[in-house]
Formats: C-alpha cells, structure tokens, sequence
C-alpha cells in the first residue's frame, strides 16, 4: 500500500539545524525567509503534497496518458490538482520576483521539490520541466523573450520543455539534425523531429514553450554548431495571450515503464516559428544551464521516490504478522510478530533509511551552495559555492537516482509476493524511479561529467570545496568523544578518495580510458564519502543536542543509531570500490568486439 | 530489442569441459548421455527455445494472461507452443524413466531449462511448477498416486501447482487455515483459500494436479501441524481420463509488474476430494522436497533472463552509433562509434558477462552434485554431493536471482531512454526478473536457510562438500603461472569467507539474531567466492587448452579475459561485506519499532 507523509521533523532539521537557516534572511538578503515562513511553506507544500498530489500518484500509474489525434489527455485529477499547484503559486517558488516568482531560496525549494517527488514523480515532472525552461530563458533569452514568456511559466499558466533528443541521437548530441532558417524578421523556421519529450503535450496549460536544440544553415558540425530556439506551441498575441497555432505536433507518446502519467512524447517541428535563446552556435551552453538545474531536480526525485517506497516500506513492516521475533515473542497476543522484527527486514529499512537521509542532508547542501553562489556578499564564498554545486550536481544526479531505483526495490522485496500485486502500489516504485537513472544524462554520462569535466577544471579547483571542509572536519572532531569513531571511519574513507582521485587523475591524464574505466565507482565513492561526511555532522549536532531535547529525544537518538548504522553497513563499500578503481581498464577493455 | 540464441558453446564448455561429461554416461550409469546425445538434446532445446518460445515472450507479455468466469487464458501462441514443447519430451526431461520421463541427467536438463526460461520465463513456469509437483509425488506420493499421475505429468497433458500461500501467510506457513477431513474412502475433504497460485488454473492442459498444504482436524499447531494433499482439477476415472470437476475453481488472476503470461490464480478449494501426499503432519518434508528443487529452477531463471538481458545489450551497445571512443575513433565510416567502444559500456557488459558464465558454471556443478547423489555408486561420494546440493540451494536461487535482476536493469541502463520504452522490450527483463527475487522463499529467508539450517546441520558437514574442494584447489594452483594471481585472490576471499563464517557460526550460536543480521551479506559474500572458485578453474581449463585450440582460441581467451575482470572488479566486494558482518547487529537492531 502506497503512503506518504511528508518527512518535516527531518526537512526542519536540515534547513534549520544542520544549515543554519538564519543565513538566508541574514547573510544571503532572502528577507522573507525566516523561520517561521519556511515552515510554513514546507507545512502548506505537505499538505498539497499529501492530500492532492499522491492521492493521484497510483490511479495516474493505472490510467496513463492517452493520446488521439495529437492531442494528450492526462490523467483524471490531474488538471484539477495542477490548478491547485498554480494557485498555491508552487510553479514559481524558486523562481525570481522579477518575473512574478516567489523567491523562495533553493534551501527550502528542493525539500518542496522532494515532497511533490515523492507524492507523485510523474505530477512533477510538468511543473519541473517549465522551471527548467525557465531557468534557461532567464539566463539567455533577450528581454523580449523573457517579459513575454516568463510571466506566464511563472504562474503555470504556460508550461516548458527541453527538446534535445532525436531518434539516432541522446547523448551525443553532436549528431542532430533538426533545422534553424533564419528569416528577415530575426525569427526562424525550425524543422524536425524530437523524441522523449516530456510534457511535450498535455492539456494542463494553455501553451507550451518548447526550448529546442537545432543547427543553422551555416553552423560547424558536432555541438559547436548547435544553438537554441524557443518554439512556442502556440504563437502569443496582445501581450500574452496564446494566438495562431504554430507548426508544432504531437506525433504520438511512448509506453513506457513507469512514470505513466507523464506524457513523454514525439514532438515534430513543421516550419514552426522561434527564436533564438542566447548565442548563435553556443546552444550546448544554454542547454546546459537547464540541464545542471534539470540535473539536480532528477536526483531529487530518485530521493523523493526513496522517501515514499520507505514509508509504504514501514508500513507493511509493522502491519504484516509473519513467524516470531529470534529474541523472543514479541507481540504474545498476536498471531504473529509484525515482520519489523527480524534482523533482515531491520537491515533493510535501516539501509534505506541511512541513504535517504544521508541524501536529504547532502542535496540541503549543495541548494545552499545554490543560494550562496547567487546571494552572497562574499565574492569567494559565491565562486567557492558554485564551484561546489558543479561538482556535486552529477553525483547527486547519479547516486541519488541508483538509490531511489534500489530502495523501490527493496520495498518490493519487504513485501514479498504482494509487492510484485499491482493492487498494491509499491511495484510501481521501481518502474517510476527506473527513468531517473536514464534522463538528463544517464549515470554512466554523470560519472564521465564528474571525471572527465569536474575533476580537472580550473585545475581541480572545484575538488578543493568538497576535501578542505571535509578535511577541516575530520582534524577538528576525530578526539570527539561522541563522534569521534565515526569521524576516523569517515577520515578512511576520506583517504581513499583521495587515492581514488589520484589515481584518476594520474592514470587519465595519460589515457582518458582510464578515467572512464574508473568513472562510475568513482563517482558512487565519492558520493559515499559525502554521504559519510552528512552523518558524521548529523551525529554531531545530534549528540550536542540531546541531552536537552525533551520530546524531540527520540529524533536524536534514531539519528545517532542511523549514524552508527551508516558507519558500520554502508560506509565500508568505498574500499571494495577502490580496489575495483585501482584495477584499471586491462580486463575491461580486453575482448575484441567479435568476442561479445 | 529482445534478441536471443542460446548460448551453446558455453553450455558446451560447462558440460564437457569443466565437468567431464563422460562421467555421466560411465560412473552414474545415465548410459544413453553421451557427448553426442547431449550436444543433440542442447542443440533441439536451442531451436524449440529460440523459435517457438522466444517470439512470444513479448507479445505474451504485453497480451497477459486473461480471466473470465473461472477461465484462464494463456496469450495467443503458448497453446500451439506448449504442445510443441510436449511433443518434444520436454516436460519430461529430468523424470526417471519408471513413469515416462526421459531420464535426462540434471547436468543437462538444468541448460535446458535455462535456454527455456531465457526465451520466455513466463512460458517455463508452467512445465517448470509441474516438474516440482512431480518430484514430491514421486517421492512422497502412494504407489496408486504415482501411477494415476506421474505419466500423465511427465507428458505434459497434466500439469502441476504448488498451493502453499494464503493471503495472511507466506514465510511463516505454521498460520495456514486450509482444511482436511478424513473420508471414510480414505481420501480427505480440502477447504480453503490459496493465493498466488502459479499455473493454478489456465487453458494449456486438460487438467491440473495441486499439491495443497492443509490440516487436518487434528493437527498440532504450527507447521508441525500441516500436511500435503493432492488434490485434482478433474477427478481422474478410467485409468486417466479427467472425470467430474472437482471442487477447485479459479477465483481471479492477479495483475503483475512482470511474468504476465503467467497464470497467478487465486484457488479456493471447496469440499474438494484430495488424497494425502506422505505422512500425516509431514506436509513440509514433502513440500521442502519440492520446494529445493524449484528453488535451483528460480536461481536458473535468474541465469536464463540474465543471459537474455545481456544478448540484448550487446546487440544494442554494438548497433547505437553515439559519441567517438576515448582512444581515437573507430569506425570512422560511420556517423559515430558504436556505444560499446566506451569504457563504461564494456564495464557493464563484462560485469553481466562475468556474472552470467561464473552462474552457469556454478549450476552445471550444483547440478553434477543432483546427479551423482542420484547415482553414484559410492555411498560417500552421494552424501557428499547432496551435501553440496542442500548447501549451495540457497545460493544459487538468492544470488542469481540477484544477479538477473541487476542484470537485466544493466541492460535497460544501456539503451538508455530506448530501453525505458516498451516496443523495445527489454524493461520486460526488469519486470519479470524481480519476482524471482521474492517467489519459492524471498531471498532474504533464502539467507536464513543459509545460516540457520545449511551452516549448523550435521556440526558443520555441509560447509565441508565446498571448503575441501576449493582449499585444495587453492593449495595445488596458487604457482601455476598462468593462473597463480587468480588463486592467491582466491585464496585471500577463502579467508574472508571462513572469517565470516567463524562470525556467522561463533556470534550466532550466542544470539541467532547475530545471524540474522550477518545473513544476506553472507550469502552474497558465499556467492561471490564460489563464483570466484568457478572462474578459477575455468581460466585453468581455457589457459590449458589455448595453445591448441585452433579455431576455438577466442574462446578461451575471452574466459581468461572474463575471468581477469572477475578478479579485478567484482570479487572485491567480498572485503565491504566481511566489514559489513562482523559490524554485528548492533546498529541494526537499535532502533525502537516506533521510531520507524
């Protein structure tokens, strides 16, 4: 059975407590965002969350999108409880006021973005898909552009895409063949066919924004001669209004696996009218802005998903009465022990639980880093910030996806036979969250992005905002009474990320096969490490805080046990994956293709 | 897209050359199994598998199973295709020949059955659950029993079911309320509810043998309370024509995330006429007998959909042109490379590759062990063999059912966004490797078998069939130059295993939660060195027999390249999971139920 509640004590906890909230209406000039109005937003978004969005989450699954004619009806409900998403201006929350946003920083936008996520990831991926697109067009659209369109994608009234994929090409997008004429008025005509567009056409919005990647008549081959259009699905007149069709359609949706309540679709350009967005040949760079943001926001769904599959995990742990507990009956009066008893079911749900929080402690960090890098003050903290959200964003992308794939999993798994039943929910867990370790690059791509583009830039200037706080931590805490073996755990592993990285780096300088070889452990290493690094904190606040907590005791203390559980469980993965690391690309690389 | 041929030369490799076949046909006395009769059988199994069953695994998937007023349809094809199965005896394989059956020895029906589960998992299940039923009545079943139902069985005009689940009870059997009442006949009355029934009722036979677990009015509580019954779908009259219906009936069919062309039926069971199967309150011993043989059939499903994932993905990672190779462009005729040029691309082919042949190894020696604790004249050598049998069933069905599942979500990740796509057929892989994972004992109670019942029996005994043979491999190979590095990181997992082991055996005799605890991480860490152990040898055979080996060099060169990335890259993860188990449970078991 699905059930969600949305996890507040521990949302509260890590953008109050373990980043000082007061930072954001202080240091960072979000003025409005005390205390008490964060709670309030996280209090109002769980109630959406709860009672609109995840009541749609199955009948969506059952339903699907259906499409006639190139029009896509979404599911029943959704049209209602998206009207309720505009109205709570949610489609704007972490968009600027400029534009009519509300401004609220990333620190508490990305807990918003978990818990509609985790209600319902296919209902999410239409708003979240527009403030991609929105991010985008504020960053390189002209103004014209941007005081047209962004108004209207800011209060949800239009919605965005990012048309990237063609047929023959996902990845490499060097490869795509969709057409950019340039005409005299300054617009252009923009010819082809798109695939895997999500939200490429739905009934929740009256337009559709399509930010399209396509090659001019003169542009260089591979991606330097790609650039940026915005092709709107219906042409504004009269400062806003949709008017004329354009020559955009819907050629059909995919059946997929999951997120069947999200039309994902096949979108053809027939000299369909747009405009440029940024420079001319330098579309990968816009794409990218959109990407990074599209990046994050994906992770945050694997985490979301983990999230959901945990609660409806528990659930069925304490409902299902399954042989008695090893140490002794536990509940004589019933027929049987819950299931929550024995030790393999503990394993799980404590595995699940350690990732997920480890993650939300980790993604409240890098949405900091966001707000920092664009609000601080401080010219060093903004560049230090930034540097830091680069980095993580493909390790948030990738682990937090694998994650949100391997808790749905293991939901299933506790229950049994009943997990793999339609009826009840759970299975469609693992077919949603599969998708997040597909798009927006998949995880072997985020591995590559972290080796072959993070490492190395600014001469691995960008490593230095992760292992110098990292670093700092382990020297100041590792004699700390409360933390102090957790701390030299995390100082190993610290060690052996550090190994890795040299490894890495040395070896792939002088051959860039070797840091793909190395690329997917290293990445999951390096997101151990940082998952590492959260508990340790977590640990650290919770063990100050303890002793004085009253009733929030036991909030504390299941933080300290979930610490110690990472330590012991989970944590000591990172040496099995450097040795993996360390084996290089030899055997890897060694059959000829005939031999597959 | 699904693509599959079976993959005889390997099975070719296991039968023959790892484990010398001519020792069926001599010392086991299955006289008719020589070298040429078995490639011929492999050779029929392939073409019956890759023609007849293997087009209808997607169509049976996306047509499923329909029911209507009791009726259970199969999806177009599977009649027409079950039909061609039982004329070619392969129902009857592995049965002795007393009432029908070919005789077939388990070293060859076990390639058999994973080329049929590789073509259509759903498909095997039918004749798959008969085989099991057959066993248990063969030995268990009363003479009459047995001579009314085997031969009808062993053709395949009958079929079989296990009726084990109630909605209330899976694991824990002892809470089963299905009723027995002595007849004055000496038949019983059966009443009662079961769930989850595969093969419980559908169009493919003219009748259907359930074995029903059930008690008697008399019985003890608990599991020491239940007994088997036959019980039939038609009652037989006339020496084995279906007479008057029973009192069974379909009561639905349940909607799945995968296995859709298999018939799972809710069964009641009213006033139905059964016999007794074995001993009065013994019904577990005889449905055990069952059970461990459809167990190794579960892990064989796990090897067939992993070996059919992986051919699917290196048809696709060779046909997707996308980006250039690090090391300088390959096919510079063409658009781009094909996808397996990249690094982490191979990474995850040679993983599933490695994982696949060590698996296929390791059944073909399971199942040797099946066959001479069956026949071998030497009393000392069945022991031991069923030793090793009863030892590595809970392994072979949790490890392989890990791996089919991991695997097949492998080969989703290499289409990418094509892969999340039904048309293309491999998120089917996912779908239906996951009920492996759960069905015939979850593969968390298969860990408990492990360490509760299989470490502890006869002082220890079992362990023994697999610690002798390995150490002494170890011993006598550790300087062959061609495979000493491979032994001594054999020798160091050896280690690691039995350090385990001393944890799982010295910790848990204190406390059986600390074996509980160390459970699942046991089983994969047993799993992964014996699969260690399999690569070994096979790399001793290959680097043996290259020099000669003509035409066949690229085979044995991929082994020992294979075997090389085993050692480099996946065995290693022995070392995180002995941290893991000695970490106890300390952590695992802190947390208050309520704290969850």
């Amino acid at each position: 059975m699905q059930v969600f509640k949305a996890p507040l004590r521990d949302m509260r906890f890590v953008v109050h407590e373990l980043y000082d909230s007061e930072e954001l209406s202080t240091a960072l000039g979000f003025e409005d965002a005390t205390t008490d109005l964060i709670d309030t937003i996280l209090e109002e978004s769980a109630k959406l969350s709860e009672q609109v969005l995840f009541p749609l989450n199955a009948s969506g699954d059952l339903e699907g999108c259906h499409y006639e004619n190139g029009v896509v009806r979404t599911p029943k409900g959704f049209k209602e409880a998206y009207r309720l998403f505009c109205e709570g201006g949610w489609t704007s929350v972490a968009s600027g006021a400029e534009f009519g946003g509300q401004g609220v920083p990333e620190s508490v936008a990305k807990l918003v973005e978990e818990m509609t996520c985790a209600a319902n990831m296919s209902f999410g991926l239409y708003p979240g898909l527009t403030h991609g697109a929105y991010v985008a067009l504020e960053a390189y659209g002209s103004q014209v552009l941007k005081e047209t369109y962004l108004p209207k994608m800011a209060d949800g009234t239009w919605s965005g895409t990012m048309c990237l994929t063609e047929s023959h090409c996902g990845t490499d997008l060097g490869l795509l063949r969709t057409r950019a004429e340039p005409q005299d008025d300054g617009s252009y005509v923009v010819t082809g066919s798109k695939i895997f567009i999500s939200a490429g056409e739905h009934d929740l919005t009256e337009n559709i924004v399509h930010l399209v990647l396509a090659r001019m008549p003169d542009a260089p081959k591979g991606v330097k001669g790609i650039s940026l259009f915005l092709v709107p699905k219906f042409l504004p007149v009269d400062g806003g209004k949709p008017g004329p069709r354009n020559g955009v359609s819907c050629a059909g949706i995919e059946h997929k696996m999951g997120i069947k309540a999200s039309a994902t679709c096949q979108i053809n350009f027939d000299e369909s009218k747009g405009w440029l967005v940024g420079e001319k040949h330098k579309g990968m760079q816009a794409m990218f802005t959109m990407m990074n943001s599209e990046r994050l926001s994906v992770g945050i769904q694997g985490l979301g998903v983990a999230e959901a599959a945990y609660q409806s995990a528990v659930f069925y742990a304490k409902d299902r009465l399954q042989g008695r507990s090893l140490s002794g009956t536990k509940h004589p009066e019933k027929s049987a022990d819950p299931i929550i008893v024995h030790p393999d079911i503990r394993r799980t749900l404590m595995t699940m639980r350690a990732q997920i929080e480890g993650c939300r402690a980790l993604a409240g960090w890098v949405a900091r880093a966001l707000d920092r890098a664009a609000k601080s003050q401080d010219a060093r903290v903004r560049q230090e910030s930034d540097d830091f959200a680069q980095l993580m964003t493909p390790i948030v992308k990738a682990l937090f996806t694998d994650f949100g794939f391997e808790n749905a999993s293991r939901c299933v798994q506790i229950y049994g036979g009943h997990g793999y039943i339609r009826e009840h929910g759970v299975e469609q867990y693992v077919r949603d969250a599969r998708i997040a370790m597909i798009y927006e690059g998949t995880n072997g791509i985020q591995a590559l992005d972290l080796v072959g583009r993070k490492l190395p830039a600014h001469a691995g200037r960008y490593l230095r905002s992760f292992f110098h706080p990292l670093s700092d931590f382990v020297e100041a805490n590792k004699n700390d009474p409360a933390i102090g073996d957790f701390v030299k755990n995390l100082g190993a592993a610290l060690i052996a990320l550090q190994m890795a990285t040299g490894h890495v780096a040395q070896e792939g300088l002088k051959d860039p096969e070797e840091a793909g070889a190395a690329a997917t452990e290293y990445l999951r290493l390096f997101g151990l490490v940082a998952l590492g690094f959260m508990w340790a904190r977590m640990a650290k606040i919770a063990a100050a805080k303890l002793p004085t907590a009253g009733g929030d005791a036991g909030f504390y203390q299941a933080k300290l046990a979930t610490a110690k559980f990472y330590f012991d469980r989970i944590l000591p993965e990172v040496g099995s994956l450097l040795a993996a690391i360390k084996a290089g690309k030899a055997s890897m690389m060694a059959l000829d293709e005939a031999a597959f």
